[in-house]
């Protein structure tokens, strides 16, 4: 039977006005000719890690189950700071040891458990030179490292070529609305996307009968099911394709009409 | 003879910022592995199902003979308006009935001909619950309803699966100018392109041995063959590579300079 | 053995809101439906040669040994400047002749040296009408002639099919810096990236044990390894990852924060 090479996902804030990305794909083709690759986005924030993560964990019950992730969202590169490979299922996630791969693991590691649950995500750090560009930049090691580590692991590298253990990742809390007083839930603006829409840490599973959400100063009590069933200009709630709790304007940009920012707090209040 | 995986081609108004086409690409890869998958462009103006038409049917010409075409502007997501495949030459087309798919249907129905002409392509509305993902979301029928259908296209599934006959698609008029006072045509700004062209609805084939054309208060009536003709920072007039009229200034940014805007009425005299 | 299909790696100053590269793409994949086709990038600034030149150059390390590369970054488009394809080692580029393939050529061809080293590239223009689109517009050589060059490459065609010897090509000079006065180097910014990062044509190869960089006004003399080496918000000079002078401030916009932009002049003094 023939060897299946798996897709690799790519993940980053290297924007589209550079050749980074270009230059990942070029050390991946030249490793893993036929790897299929594609761009999950570019677009994360310069720097913010936990946006990265997010448009992560959101994605992830779509990948295909054999999928590699290479992930980079870097501020500390050139530093201390380990690359990580993580085996997740029969999925890989490579990139660096700065929470940016945190929706590979399970909540309750997430929450700080000392004690990794069963199933839980096996965790290397990317030392084996043999799989590194031969010069690594100190700043790229998108291209240097982590891009060849990926590319070797579609070709069907077992990962445990790709240097020891690394226990004690960089893990960031989960996204989740933080129970305040009774009836309260608290969180923030994790992503402003590309229509303007303003999307919280808070699920719209953990939503109250009846609520009114707090941004910015703003009061929004209008919740709909889609936005077509928004009045025009109407700031409005409603639970995004990956099931939380959104800000919007139908036909307009939330985030400039109402000036909402990422990281901005948001209260979440029962009626 | 092995069977041939059909190519897939994107045009939305997702943007890069988000992970949206990055999920939709994951959706296609888990059920087509082997489809290729290009984006045509992401950057239709949001909502403008009339702009996202006008590409699409400018890029058909250059289309491969067995493309599957996903196309994705669709305000009223989660409203009653209908998901559509339509089946035109060994070509398919996957989106929402709001008129974006009229590129794939001929200038005669498109004028509101009730009879369809021979060969007419084949419309059905998305129903097979089979072929979607197992939840769909209210907001994103891209990745939910559009993506897997398009990706069983592409693995040869026979269209005639995915639902029943869905008569009286939603049609926009051709891309056209119109005859207005004798010697004039009437047409409007369809495109702002990355140089800041303005690209106007009139066919060059349609224009007047010689005129001028008005927009936004401008009267330009300097044509020329390809830019390097043209002196610098004046306005001048040709004739797009997919044949229709255009705005532009050499080495300069049309829109901006003239204060054009999407949709701005265009008038061309003869002279 | 199976022939294998050549990857194609797209840059130019196309963008993202058009269907430029989607067309590019679509006759691509309809003539080598096979070939594996990535962007290095299409945010070159419009119409910059120099900076599209030193995007690929920098690129050339990291492309696969048998990479077809299509650059187009073509302000002459519709004149009588030739459409080359340079072969060079087992790698083609495609593309306008004004400079921007001037990477595929060793330093001392660029430096003016009337006789070509051994091992320089062979040049031929693209004259053949079977291997062009059956209509060629006037302003996008990229789709009608370049793209289906690559497409037919990247099949295997031996490319003296491609048309005849092209003499003198059009070469920008090697991206150096100049010496100037004793402990004088002059080069100027090329580049901009995503971060707000400023690349200048002075390698890092060329520096003073000690220097300060002169560049808009601003005196830079801290350098350092890496970002997180330096203090926030204070500007500092680094080598890029590719071995050039950048300037850059950790966690901030650079090109912003100094008013810094491509062209500028850039001074280098030992101290």
């Amino acid at each position: 039977m023939a060897k299946v090479t798996r897709p690799i996902f790519l993940l980053t804030d290297f924007g589209a006005r550079d050749h980074l990305v270009g230059q990942v794909r070029a050390v991946i083709a030249s490793i893993a000719p036929a790897a299929a690759i594609h761009d999950l986005t570019h677009e994360v924030t310069p720097f913010a890690i936990d946006e990265g993560a997010w448009l992560l964990e959101t994605s992830l019950p779509v990948l295909p189950a054999n999928a590699v992730v290479l992930a980079v969202v870097d501020p500390g590169v050139g530093t201390a700071r380990r690359g990580l490979v993580v085996a997740a299922g029969d999925r890989f996630f490579v990139g660096p040891d700065n929470g940016l791969l945190s929706p590979a693991f399970p909540d309750s590691q997430r929450e700080g458990n000392p004690s990794a649950p069963p199933g839980a995500p096996e965790v290397l750090e990317l030392c084996a030179t043999q799989f590194r560009r031969p010069h690594v930049s100190a700043t790229f090691h998108g291209r240097d490292i982590f891009a060849p580590a990926a590319a070797h692991l579609a070709n069907g590298l077992n990962y445990c070529h790709l240097g020891p253990d690394a226990p004690g990742p960089v893990l960031l809390p989960p996204f989740l609305g933080t129970p305040g007083e009774i009836g309260e839930l608290h969180g923030h603006l994790i992503h402003i996307d590309h229509y303007g829409n303003a999307v919280t840490t808070i699920r719209a599973a953990q939503l109250f009968p009846s609520f009114a959400l707090e941004a910015a100063g703003h009061v929004v009590d209008t919740h709909v099911h889609t936005f077509a069933d928004a009045p025009h200009h109407v700031p409005f709630c409603y639970a995004d394709s990956s099931g939380f709790l959104a800000i919007a304007v139908n036909q307009g940009h939330a985030a400039s009409t109402l000036g909402l920012r990422r990281g901005d707090p948001v209260l979440v209040r029962a009626r």
